[in-house]
């Protein structure tokens, strides 16, 4: 048997290809739209993809699962589980497998059980992998979206992206039966989860790539409550407010993802051009690093930096109904940028411009703005200041700064709606990234204070500032 | 916590780099000569090596760790363990730090617990890894050449490869012993194996990249036997055969392995050029797919194809004291060849010569040569051959056909010696890989009567025909 | 004033890129399908492509200009000259910028002067080219078809190729005029031409990039002959046979060249499938070196190895109405042969076999085939064989073998029509590089006892051996 | 004939590869140390590297001529004219032939004249090149510093930039008897020159990549004047100030230029790296674009922007004798600068930074500073501010602002050090590139006041704001 993993950064996504050496055989687990990576994997392993599957309908990023398939020749294999509402309407189109709880599938000598595991979303599957030639015990089983690294997969997510009322408790309680449901399966079972660190399909997932049951069983919290309505309390508090391109994502997926774009050109603008493509709603995104785009940028820009989380912020924080256009340091940004969007359906960039325009812009139309970078020390001793916390309210919950508030960077501009546009305001995350990304917007929204806390609430930490815990009961279990 | 892990296809080796992620400190663990690959890999995570370290001293390649140490700054973090005979030579002069069993390297937050495991090597050493920002328990174990998936590091390689007389049976003694000591360790825990798949280094790796010690405890047949002088009759029995360049590699990377060859020019030789080296005793590789050498090859010349095993059977047939001259279709070939000839130590290729020069050697010097094909159905008719069959011993005890004699392709020279050169030879392996090394190899040593078997013994068990099981007990335990 | 050259190896034609620094605006003349190339480099130097121009129709590659023009939004500048039958369909529906001598474009300030110079067809148009930035004169002319280095552009294709009865000699007159109407051009004038040596599209073109009219005065046969009807004779004398495929071509690049193909995948197709292919009507290609075809092959299959005048060749030999399927070393080589296709629009590739598939096909089916090799001094002494040399007529013209016959390489299967299929055939050419694709053709056709000359005629010569001209004047003239 | 031609962006420097496709023979003209491009394109072309030589001492680049002699294997030709002082001192060691007028170098059919002209350098000798296989007249002409597009080399390099006190007139009418001997030579002989547009080897070189002898004698202004006297006058006046690096260069390529440095790491420094690094002398260069450092900078950096002119003004403005460390955006720029910086041998860097120090510069240290960017109609109504035109002499010459005084950038230093550091100034080129590294300059330097022009001379012109021309006469001359 042969199993490689696939995680692309930008979605904290990870697939999987599984194949028989014997018979060439394989499967592509949740593949994301950069297919050329499975068709090539599998080619250089003289590996035929003779199936294409998915966990659940993914909602943070596009599905490749179509495109694959196509291009593969292989056969998708869906879930049929979740009722009505849940059902992939393109799957008698693509001729797709159908399957259920309990159905199996074999690639060559490497069996697949599919097991139901709802709770993430109705029609969420497991993929438990047996490698026949070796052993008639399952090896590892694909999670998805159900077993992470340290973590569950959220079962909140339909309620808060697709607003079905009420669905909240109920996946939660089923998710709890998912759970209970692997007390049978052995400690040794390996883990492939569906993310990773950085993923907001859960809580607090790790970064390591893989784990195993038993290492879940008492290092993931999920599995230390044995008590349904605790269970559904805990899961169901400190998930952090949802990305706003999640039920877009869920739509697309479950009725039928596009083919993905071809690469193509994107056109750098001069300072006219700029100011047209402004002017009729296009929305300006600086994808240079935070720290350039806090020494001096155009006003009204939003900074998203290219990195780890680029694709999730931008898709937080951008809109899919305007045009986007790009600041940047170059053209290798701006073909990286969008590659990224490309994984999750915002595919109209409309152009770029460069380090001359900007200058143009500070000189011609208005002067450029800052971030204005404060220190913890600094902020220990400012006390009029408007701290808002932007991290995860899970983080928020493991601690946070006395005079804080928090205030989730995806809700942000909701959140700070009714602050007068002077308030004085810090800004301050986990290590200071996303509190980068959440001065930007503040300022894109007229707040003409803002100050971004360097370092966050790790600086703070070590500085032995005092710090508030919520959740005092989780974070002695968690130490 | 941070894990890649790096696998190298052609010496079937892994290493790790496994990092900090708060304090973005590193550690890389047993390192081959291309140490590009760690110090991008550590760059693009924001990762500083602060440390590099090997299991053991590595008989299958050359080790990478001082040249990685140099080249990124990093301290050598070397096993004392194993007495006078087995310490690193340059450790001083390297300023490693010697450890031993229950020292501990921190790596930020990462844990890394010694754990001597004496038994493929007196100074074989695990690193248990555990990260304490997360649980004071284990996470995993780097666990080199001590416990693979589906197998253990063989103990009779000193013997066998060093002439240590009677070393074999202390070390399986001291392995059995090894593996004993993980009885009180957990089911869940990950083991990150030192290799995969197509390794010397024991009988029958499995092609996955990791695997936990629960599964292996039922599943690898090392820790089903609780009894000592058991365990050391089946370790010792069914080992393969040494590759002749182990005792090399050893001595290399005890005593200091120096610094990787600037990848270099290959010259292009033409017909004289090629005659005059050959004249002066070098050896002709045409590392061409098997079946093109088959098709046409020039005289004397030994095929060792490009693929997943070529550095292994390149180490174990070619010498090391003569110049190499490479056959093969183009350029791009040659330089592959030179590439995996340096992690095993093969330095100096003196040139290569293309399909041209072949086709005048036809014209101008001797016919070329054909391999004769023979499928299994036509094998079977066949009564008057001496069939060989070139798999490791252990493939052997699993099945074999009833008219073959045992003859591993590493000593098939030997083996052979006494045979007329006109004897009938078909000689066979699992799938058609290694027979056809095989075959050209005993035409180079000329033999005028050879075929090759294709498909192997699989194929022969495909078609119904009979076998031979020399170690039914086993194969009944691994079915 | 900025220039760059683009030369394609395979079909031996260049494209240039002009552009004015000051204004940034650029010109594209004769592009082909690689249109990525120009892109890329009006990029690099942020010049915009303003216009997409090309000297004629052309008959040995799929125009690029259509989608050049597309992809980066400047004008198509066509010719309006030739007479009704030679106007480009797809101006109008293009938008297309119709152009007659004596216009002029202005790439900003770069003064483009539109030469009607009829002659290798009867739209040909010419660019003369000013740097007013520098001067008021020109400075070099693109030439297209019209001068080549040490050539001028055939007239005879249009008979040869597109049976346009007559044209030739009308043709040959206009050209005639053409050259003479130079002879106001100064000698300094830079001449930059359409092609390069190896080009069908005239008898001997040069391998240097660029020369000048005064050179080309006494360098270049034609600009040596002032009486028409003598010139008229000589350069309808000696042209070599037209490839096939350029009447096809001429069809396409008129009524409007189909938008390139995406590069796609080619499969691999196993033994069976292979044959299936055959049997359906699939032309066998093999792409591998000369040498190492002839070392094997797989009967009925025909020869064309990737390199210099790969898509010559396999535009003339092969048929664009039915499937070719590849036999290669690797699938580098398959990748290279589908782009060099796309060039010249044989755009189905069925799927291709390496060499596991050609030794099967040896095991299985029938025998390989080698090539029989002969050298001049073996051929010299064998007075019983039918000696073909199968380069163009103005390399037989030159001088020849006493021997032989002349059958162009790309009429060679009429001409051999009569021959019994064991006639003892050697094949020649000027080094062998033809004479390999030639066997592979006769062979292919059933012939049994075929040999290639190795070394050629100019191996024949270098030995000494005895040579008949034909046109002991021209020789003369040009030693 | 084949002749290749290579063209190095950043020192504006062209070499030349010329082979003889019969006997597979070639030389390689004024190679720099990025020697693998010659390599492998004598490779591609299967050509073998029998010459390599060099026009002259250079001054502006370090040759690759030794390199690339003892990689290739090719025998070295140097000059043996031009006196004791301007001989090769490795000459001997490095077994080169050296050569003198009159002399003559066969490489394969393919001759090579060698012609003594002096002017630029003593030593000087220019490549007349016959392609024998077709004609016995030369085709064209090496001519290295000697003739360029529009323009000749400058004879003052030696007494401006070597102290050679008196040297500059003897050259000065050398270099007249150079031009005038190339009255015999024909109009249409090819000219490939040593530079292209942006070199400091001439006053106005062109961007065309060659040129005819017959287009400059009437399009280039050297050869436009039939006195020495007046040419003597004409050729010293308005020559650019040297390159401080050129006289470094001049010693370093006499003596015998060291091995290329291999490309290696160049460390990224955080805050207080990079403030030691500074404090020991190093130099900060910050290689970002002009308007990405105007917008903000660490205050005393310079700004030396990566692209067409780096290597002339990094070799200009930077010291030999300090370590240099970056700024930059990236790493990619890092890379970029260091390989650039090793081809005028600038080989210690010492380390980067990124975004993220210089915004911590900002907040622990002092502010970042701007750049004050000025346009023309704001320049016209400022009279109290010192304009100065850092140009070179000859484009001042050519015209320039009425309130300008001339500074050129290569001496600004030397040329400000009396005025005030408070003084209003404003600097500008002729498009705002190399006024950009001026302002940077003059604020690293202390001045507190300073303002770029943007758009330069060309926007104060296509303003139609007034000019003075200094030289009237040579002005009409050229329009």
């Amino acid at each position: 048997m042969f199993l490689q993993r696939f995680h692309d950064d930008t979605v904290a996504q990870t697939s999987y290809l599984i194949g028989c050496e014997t018979t060439g055989l394989a499967i592509v687990v949740d593949p994301n739209r950069d297919t050329e990576r499975y068709l090539r994997a599998a080619e250089r392993r003289h590996l035929t993809i003779a199936f294409v599957t998915e966990t659940h309908i993914h909602a943070d990023f596009v599905s490749g699962a179509r495109d694959l398939a196509r291009q593969s020749g292989g056969t998708l294999v869906l879930s049929g589980e979740g009722g009505a509402d849940w059902q992939y309407k393109f799957a008698a189109a693509d001729g797709a497998r159908v399957v259920h709880d309990g159905d199996r599938v074999d690639v060559g000598d490497v069996r697949i059980d599919i097991r139901h595991t709802p709770g993430h979303t109705p029609e969420h599957i497991c993929f438990m992998v047996t490698d026949r030639a070796t052993n008639a015990h399952p090896i590892g089983m694909c999670t998805g979206d159900f077993i992470f690294v340290g973590d569950v997969g959220r079962p909140d997510l339909l309620e808060r992206a697709g607003n079905v009322r009420g669905s909240m408790d109920r996946l939660a309680r089923q998710l709890y039966g998912s759970i209970r449901a692997t007390d049978a399966l052995p400690d040794y079972l390996q883990i492939w989860p569906g993310h990773g660190a950085g993923s907001a399909c859960g809580k607090s997932l790790g970064a390591m790539p893989s784990t195993t049951l038993g290492y879940e069983r008492f290092a993931n919290w999920a599995f230390q409550i044995q008590n349904e309505e605790s269970f559904v309390r805990t899961v169901l508090d400190g998930q952090p407010e949802v990305p706003a391109y999640f039920a877009e994502m869920k739509r697309i997926n479950r009725d039928g993802p596009p083919a993905a774009p071809i690469a193509g050109h994107v056109p750098e603008l001069d300072l006219a051009a700029l100011q047209r493509a402004t002017a009729t709603g296009a929305v300006m995104v600086d994808v240079r690093p935070a720290a350039a785009f806090a020494i001096a940028h155009v006003p009204a820009s939003l900074n998203i930096p290219l990195g780890g989380s680029f694709a999730r912020w931008a898709g937080s924080l951008l809109p899919y109904d305007r045009p986007l256009v790009l600041l940047a340091d170059d053209h290798g940004q701006v073909l990286r940028a969008a590659h990224e969007f490309a994984l999750i359906g915002l595919d109209h960039v409309g152009g770029w411009s460069g380090p001359a325009v900007q200058l143009q812009w500070a000189r011609d139309i208005q002067p450029l703005e800052t971030v204005k970078q404060i220190d913890v020390t600094a902020l220990a001793d400012s006390p009029g200041v408007t701290v808002i916390d932007v991290r995860a309210a899970s983080e928020w919950n493991e601690g946070h700064l006395p005079q804080a508030t928090h205030g989730f960077l995806g809700d942000l501009v909701a959140l700070t709606a009714d602050l007068a546009p002077d308030t004085p305001i810090a800004v301050h995350c986990q290590g200071g990234g996303r509190s980068a990304i959440a001065a930007s917007l503040l300022q894109a929204h007229g707040f003409t204070n803002v100050a971004n806390v360097t370092g966050g609430y790790r600086a703070w930490e070590a500085q032995g500032l005092p710090v508030v815990c919520a959740n005092e009961a989780k974070k002695s279990n968690r130490s």
